[in-house]
């Protein structure tokens, strides 16, 4: 096989990986077959230091005309970024995997450490477990959390563990403090954290079992973000009134924002009900 | 006393101290009847709302008239960032403080902690003691280090400490791991380390005894941007040349960055020699 070097987002040099691309197509739910004629499309006509993001927006290109449903899973990790500028969106929606999975939830609470306040973005406990994450939400492609993030969150969480919290009237110490972004971490944030320990680290694709795509994809609860049928400036409207999830787009909620055009809205909740 | 309201750096409001700026003042070198007689001149002429920087600086130019190294000191603050904005010269600053306190130096060196490997601003060493500093140099006014720079110092440190070290060809383990930065402290930042233990924030005026201030002007080491016959790219050439230091403005220094007119060395010569 022919080894073409290509470039990163962090603008590092790997060489073309046509397994990984094919992995991350099935992953959107692309068949077999329509994966494997995308990477073959695209190896054949693969130049010698292209840009890992135009590749995959090509992979996509294609993928859209085969497949509307799988390509819209496929830019999740875009909409995830569309969720910005702040980290706010983020938070709720990291909320929402939670509570999907059974936990209670609040989000932007000040906790009372040892030596410290501290407001933490998410607060996710049930009987037996209390879970703290810190977001960390980058809206550029290529931006890693790095030591200092971890550094830090390392010493917050070390503040908090041992003390008693009532969250649901029941008193807890900290199971689990999570530093959880929505793209990579950088090698000496990784190695850190597995040497000190009592902190997990969540990235996009990070670990390989339990990231942040598997959560949203295992609770299937998509960003609003991820809808082609809205603009940017429907999407900011509808976020402003709390509505983070592909699912808490109805009827009701686009006319509440403005978007009054019958032929429109049903074109919107047509996407929901395929994607959501 | 009338109580008359001014804005500080940071934008929020206090009742206008005239002992706070009298005590400035002295601190400089003007001697009692000077500083008094300022401090009268400007709370006569107070207006409501001004910002506490202008009072400064109009006393600041009061002084100049009376007193021209008085002045100088009393504009070691502004100095320092004038150091800036790279945080390289204020690091070698520090170093050469610690030098001049007996200890031996290392700058930007790396150090493998237990869980990772750490860039170590300045250390300093000599036979009982191993210090390590983290230095946040900002170059605005106003600007403060927070509790998240005290959490990730404080991991930083926790994950250095233990180890050992060799420098100076003696092994050794931290003694004290300081936080160092030429403006304020956050509160929660103070409380935070105090009630943590182990780590030692020093910055411009904190704590009383032992700041920066008190730092510099007992090793009586000013940095060159504390002389008033240097314009900033001048300052530029010579920090570029690694001159950090009053002290260290020769006349060779000067002619090394192309500053040869007679008049002008001997002019800043002098001014070397009264401040230095």
């Amino acid at each position: 096989m022919q080894h073409i070097e290509v470039i990163k987002n962090d603008g590092t040099v790997e060489v073309f990986d046509p397994m990984k691309l094919e992995k991350s197509l099935r992953r959107s739910g692309a068949d077999k077959q329509i994966s494997e004629e995308i990477v073959d499309r695209i190896q054949n006509s693969l130049k010698p230091h292209t840009k890992t993001k135009e590749i995959y927006q090509n992979a996509f290109q294609m993928l859209r005309e085969k497949s509307h449903t799988a390509a819209m899973r496929y830019s999740l990790k875009k909409a995830i970024m569309d969720l910005g500028p702040t980290g706010f969106p983020f938070e709720n929606l990291l909320a929402a995997l939670f509570e999907r999975q059974g936990y209670k939830t609040k989000v932007g609470e000040i906790v009372q450490g040892k030596c410290a306040a501290h407001e933490v973005d998410v607060i996710a406990w049930n009987d037996t477990e209390l879970i703290m994450v810190e977001a960390k939400f980058h809206n550029m492609l290529g931006t890693k959390s790095d030591l200092k993030d971890a550094l830090y969150v390392k010493a917050r969480f070390d503040d908090i563990r041992g003390q008693e919290y009532s969250f649901g009237g029941k008193k807890q110490t900290l199971t689990e403090g999570w530093l959880l972004t929505n793209t990579k971490f950088s090698y000496t944030a990784i190695e850190y954290a597995q040497c000190g320990g009592h902190m997990r680290l969540v990235g996009w694709s990070y670990p390989e079992k339990g990231n942040l795509q598997d959560m949203i994809e295992g609770a299937s609860l998509h960003p609003i973000t991820c809808l082609t049928t809205l603009n940017r400036s429907e999407e900011k409207l509808l976020m402003d009134k709390g509505h983070i999830l592909c699912q808490a787009v109805t009827e009701q909620a686009l006319i509440n924002v403005g978007i009054r055009n019958k032929q429109k809205v049903g074109r919107i909740l047509n996407e929901v009900k395929r994607l959501c």
